[in-house]
């Protein structure tokens, strides 16, 4: 997949060298030689991937990328630091400072295109996800992700490796960083157990002979559960074959041996980061999603959710013979409340009302809040009496009970309810709520704080129409 | 990347052949040796590819391939035809049959793994899509995608040519099947042209010399406006690598010279089904996400848009010294609306209103429905005086004009309304509202029908708090 890519490198051959390389790939390549000249084309350009080498004058490669990974606009931008010498110290300060890899210098072309195919096709992943979150942004919603959840905490890891010895080893590192870590000492059922107790963070280690490791990873990115678990692929640098054969299969990122405990530690962290962010990313938007169909005030299904289920919920239980109640609750006076007690205590008595009503009903019931202070429950498979008497107890525990409000005093209200059955399978959810409705007029109208039966519905029938 | 892979094949030596192909290469694989098979597998395990044999016994591959696109939980799942011939009739069939692409036995590995990565690439594109059309349905959304957009309507196809022979005879071929075709003569340019006026198809001929095509192609997908882009390209059989390169780098389809009419014109129509298909998925999710953020009554905002954005918006009034007046407006007596003439009317009402009040205040305004019959308008930078007055003309239009309803009649409504001004910049968004709410309650108190201006803001100081 093509994409642009950012090189920043004060040394103008450098630059070349690798502009050239990525150019005859059929990469748009970027330039820059300075930090805060790079800092102003990422923001400018939002490109796919940057490639920063580390030691440049004035501002150096670590702080471009703690300004990169800082901002909320550019933090999914990959970064990968490309350093002069294999030096251990300069790749575990870049990855403490958020960079996504490591290169080093001389660049190896065959493993710097698979790490860049690698990282485009994550950033691609994150491109859809913040494009849902610029789109959340522009409709309107308080888009400021929380940041403190994607760093910390410790991480579940499954280590996967032959030997005993290894894999002790590696897990003793990762303990020592918090990890909660499982190790498998087999390839076999690796899949199947992983896929049971989805880890944060998958660490396979290549063994000296078989294809075992490489099938796991791939079994792991080709079956749904683990489709989106991190893995990183531990190897000889005689391995370097396999090693790109997997950053082509799906793997995140691979360490070759001998593992420095401080860049597998650094490594890890930053596969649990990109994990984080993306969950982080993803439950926002069903929050954002569930939010239209919910009542913000009480929590309970909103007027939106109601419409367009209350018809199927009505239809199945008529053709399933089932029979279904409906009850229409209304507060009384509440009006009253609002104009003397002020919105604050108006809202607080909803909610506690909201919250008597669903500890009454069942999960199988549909509550929402249908107006103002009107709230309707559907409640399938349920006879009429059945019906009666939950909406009667709803109307003691709201009666009985004083609502505490905000400013500590209490308050007592009341409500009225109406309730209807469904017994004519050809009754329309509209017909059964304007039943329900009639019968908390009667409520209403005998004094309040009362539940009434409703009428039972009459078919109109060719002989009506006549009359 | 990894992916699952059905191979549905009758002769069971085709089916080890390619088994052993994909496997050496970490896909994961399934197979099956007839159309009903088929069918159970992918409907079970969802696969990431289906490579179908066309001629089999029974039911052969078209209408296995039909079955897999006609539902709508499998829709997606690419379907590559392997036919034994290079029948061109065939191939058409297929196309129309919903394939996504087709290969030709004996098949050439290189070409399959390019079209093979291609296809995989863009169905995990799709799972995200799916993924969040399902996270809907859990959350109790209503997601009964609308096909009939999908398929027909004309399309508006870019071609890029060097040579005004070949194009027009594209262009002919393309406009015959109801097509808008441009054609650029340059590749120069192109890329802006196309991202200035995005198609729905964008159909790139490469010429003898020169990697402008490819070029071109990598430009479009590495820049935003045209990532999305399905790109289709034409070339020689001689061409291959560069066709197989054109795919690694995003393209999303080939074509080799000659080119048939009939298939250049079918696997034009599966890239604009593909294009809409996505383009519905996002604009069902766009909807389901602003439903979060509007009353679904009037389409004004919601309380919750409101509750997240007064505090910015009345903050910002402040800070800039501009001013802001608020108006909280309150229908007369709308209890008495919903009991005597029923909840529908009580509906219309409110939506009439609604319409009334957007009609009369500006687009930087912000309106929403505060609870059941009130409403609020946030009117940056405007002095009370203005506010009053549109406060007054908004409850004239109301009480002016008899409202309509359902069932033919008509009802005259009046509202109240209570305007603030923002003057002292401390002041919060809850101590606004309360002013306003104050004035709305005399409003109410002086006998309805009318608009009251809240008392001024009196910031508590220390000596009011000592007094």
């Amino acid at each position: 997949m093509s994409a642009r890519i950012l090189i920043v490198d004060d040394l103008a051959a450098s630059v070349k060298v690798l502009a050239a390389k990525l150019t005859s790939e059929y990469y748009d390549v970027l330039t820059a030689h300075d930090g805060p000249t790079a800092l102003e084309i990422v923001s400018r350009e939002m490109p796919d991937l940057v490639l920063l080498d580390v030691m440049m004058p004035g501002m150096d490669g670590f702080e471009v990328c703690r300004r990169i990974k800082k901002s909320a606009r550019t933090a999914h931008i990959p970064v990968v630091m490309v350093t002069a010498l294999n030096d251990m110290r300069d790749r575990v300060n870049g990855l403490q400072a958020g960079a996504d890899d490591f290169l080093t210098k001389p660049l190896n072309d065959t493993m710097l295109f698979a790490r860049v195919r690698s990282l485009v096709r994550m950033k691609r992943t994150f491109d859809q996800w913040s494009q849902h979150q610029q789109t959340s942004r522009d409709l309107g919603f308080d888009v400021d992700p929380d940041m403190t959840d994607v760093h910390g905490r410790a991480a579940g890891v499954i280590v996967v490796d032959s030997s005993e010895i290894q894999s002790d080893n590696i897990r003793g590192v990762l303990e020592r960083d918090g990890h909660n870590v499982t190790v498998l000492n087999s390839y076999i059922d690796a899949a199947q157990h992983i896929a049971g107790d989805l880890p944060d963070v998958v660490v396979v280690s290549m063994d000296f002979e078989g294809d075992e490791p490489l099938r796991l990873a791939s079994r792991l990115r080709s079956q749904e559960p683990t489709r989106q678990v991190p893995i990183l692929l531990i190897g000889d640098a005689e391995d370097e074959s396999n090693l790109i054969k997997g950053l082509e299969l799906g793997v995140n990122d691979c360490v070759v041996r001998p593992v420095d405990e401080q860049e597998i530690v650094a490594r890890v962290r930053t596969q649990v980061r990109r994990k984080r962010y993306q969950e982080m990313l993803q439950s926002n938007f069903e929050q954002h999603l569930s939010m239209a169909l919910t009542d913000g005030l009480t929590g309970l299904h909103n007027r939106r959710y109601l419409e367009s289920h209350l018809d199927g919920i009505v239809k199945r239980a008529g053709d399933g013979g089932h029979g279904l109640s409906l009850m229409l609750i209304d507060l009384d006076h509440f009006k009253r409340v609002n104009d003397t007690y002020g919105h604050a205590a108006g809202d607080e008595v909803l909610r506690v009302v909201a919250k008597r009503l669903l500890r009454n009903v069942r999960g199988f019931d549909t509550a929402a809040r249908f107006g103002g202070e009107e709230f309707i429950v559907a409640m399938p498979d349920t006879p009429i009496d059945i019906a009666f008497a939950v909406a009667d107890r709803i109307r003691t525990k709201v009666a009985e009970e004083p609502i505490p409000l905000p400013d500590g005093s209490q308050l007592t209200v009341t409500m009225s309810a109406g309730v209807a059955e469904l017994v004519e399978p050809g009754e329309t959810a509209a017909e059964l709520i304007e039943r329900a409705d009639k019968a908390l007029y009667m409520a209403k109208h005998d004094g309040r704080d009362r539940v009434v039966r409703a009428d039972p519905f009459v078919k109109k029938t060719s002989e009506t129409a006549v009359e």
